[in-house]
């Protein structure tokens, strides 16, 4: 069993082109012995966003904190603590914060078999 | 894509034997054409319980509201918002809330192959 809070996990940067003042934590991932999905922890600062892009798996996202965009294919929504979203694979997909505060969330995803 | 927010999902009284004064809400499942894994949120009301038990697939967990006891095979985990757990197959488990608050986590669980 693990157990700990978000915040002992190590902020990475992720490699992604296109990613903008984003940080990535691994809660729970194939080193913990994790074969089906994984859990990660974006922190989206002001003024920044993911990548608008695409993939062949699915995204499973849970808002924890503060006030966000999620911009599809052709659409833009806002996103509250509460809301979650499941992003088809190959639906288009971009987080972006244009708020003054954190914006947080969980996203998951699978270990294509 | 499927956009809510978790509020707006029908609460149901788990089917399990020992659940004792919680809902879950089945966030994105199988219904979703989610392939992979599900998400569901747990409400857990003051003196309410999941049961004490162990099976063949893992949790992914991360506390959303609240304070809760996590209950393993032989330890007692207090739990607080932010907290994750990764909950092994096989391990036993049982969450458990003595507060005079709801105490609330996302719990994630795969479809086996």
């Amino acid at each position: 069993m693990k157990h700990m809070h978000y915040t002992e996990v190590e902020e990475e940067i992720p490699a992604e082109e296109g990613v903008k003042d984003t940080t990535i934590r691994w809660l729970i991932s194939e080193k913990d012995g994790a074969e089906n999905f994984a859990m990660r922890v974006f922190t989206i600062q002001p003024g920044g966003n993911t990548p608008h892009h695409q993939h062949d798996w699915e995204h499973e996202v849970f808002v924890l904190e503060g006030e966000g965009i999620m911009r599809s294919q052709d659409r833009r929504e806002p996103l509250k603590p509460g809301d979650f979203i499941f992003i088809k694979p190959m639906e288009w997909h971009q987080m972006i914060n244009e708020s003054d505060e954190i914006f947080r969330i969980i996203c998951l995803i699978p270990y294509k078999k």
